[in-house]
């Protein structure tokens, strides 16, 4: 089905269908279908574009990966379908980062499709949790509590998108520092994280990258003051705020 | 995967698992997996329970149902798949209501497999819009646009559930009484339709049931009466409130 681009929706039907794609190819499953919906109906109420929350939780997340020494993105199939360009763009403006495949619903057979998926579009540096783990993340069941020895064992920082909660408080509660990527501020992931950035994925990784190429001029004192000086908490109730006034207007879906 | 019945979000948990049934038997598709996300969203900021706004649409569209000469209640594939059961206890409490399956994304298949699901289960007045068309919704392309002889095309009273816009806008535009049911208050359908029930299918249709069965003892006069003073633009405030109102406390997703 052809989108007209002047479409009011556009981009948002354009993920749609890139993650159906990803779903015909085997690197989504069908639960991750539904979990887009619902990020669907929170981005709409957040007008589909990237807010001032949004934007400073970028921006300390951009002094973070800057300074941090071993950062991993968690990526799932949702994400691969739907980001794969921009991650590989993210991890070259961020050469330390790591890409790591850890699954909802795991498969050996999904992760290294999803692996070989980011690879094929130039990924260099791409490992999965199920293959050579190093270690087990306390409170997690299922094979997605490992963490591979080159990505997530050794990390300091990590960014998780469309992440369960169970998983998102295990990583903080295991010591690290998390980022998460989740269109509901109020969900567990979104509460538990010392970042959470309440974007739509690939909107904000644009962002990020823009933002990280400026913040290689700025110095070290000045990320860290950035990092001391956010609060989380008063980034989350301006996102709840957003989306209390996105339902006071009519509203086209 | 065993849900417990003691999940907080159990019904949720086991509506997705129904759909996804009937994703895997051909009834649903794609982008109807993603259409059930968006529901979700709105569910759970309404508290996944029958609010009183949706109970006072519920209570029009019995005594609608009652003063109809011929109503239909038009099942897609999601419907289908979720509430089959219901829908056909509907058609048993009120048996002049049919049922017309009609669809987005319409193959002559999947219409027919949907029509053979509810009469397996137990419906006799199944009919498709795409076979014996009559006549046509007027501003609707595509084969959706086909009404039934014995169903649409000389229906007085029209039940939509989880549809567009654009077809939502055509019945009303197109002289019929239409009852919506959508999660979501400010969309396109909910408000363009007579009456919008806000509330999740399965729920509402179990009380929906219940009000007809009781409204059977009610007198017409009084059925017209609760017909006359309806205020369907009130129904929606109230919901859009409880909705924003559903954004003030920390939601566990």
């Amino acid at each position: 089905m052809e989108i007209p681009t002047s479409h009011p929706r556009y981009k948002s039907l354009l993920l749609r269908h890139q993650l159906i794609d990803g779903f015909k190819a085997g690197l989504v499953i069908d639960s991750g279908l539904i979990a887009h919906g619902r990020g669907e109906a929170f981005d709409y109420l957040l007008g589909e574009k990237t807010c001032d929350f949004a934007k400073d939780a970028i921006a300390v997340t951009s002094a973070m990966l800057l300074t941090a020494k071993n950062p991993v993105f968690s990526v799932n199939g949702n994400s691969a379908a739907i980001a794969a360009k921009e991650l590989i763009e993210l991890t070259k403006v961020c050469n330390k980062l790591t890409l790591e495949v850890n699954l909802f619903y795991h498969s050996d057979e999904r992760s290294k499709k999803i692996a070989n998926h980011l690879k094929a579009l130039g990924a260099t540096n791409v490992v999965e949790s199920s293959v050579s783990p190093a270690a087990i993340l306390p409170g997690v069941e299922s094979p997605r509590r490992k963490l591979n020895a080159e990505g997530m064992a050794k990390a300091d920082l990590v960014l998780v998108a469309i992440e369960d909660g169970d998983r998102s408080e295990a990583l903080v509660k295991a010591g690290y520092q998390v980022v998460s990527i989740d269109l509901n501020p109020m969900s567990r992931t979104a509460q538990a994280t010392q970042v959470s950035i309440v974007d739509e994925l690939t909107r904000l990784l644009a962002t990020l990258i823009a933002q990280l190429q400026n913040d290689k001029e700025v110095s070290l004192d000045q990320l860290s003051r950035r990092i001391s000086d956010y609060d989380n908490s008063k980034i989350l109730n301006r996102a709840i705020s957003a989306i209390r006034n996105g339902f006071t207007c009519e509203v086209k879906i």
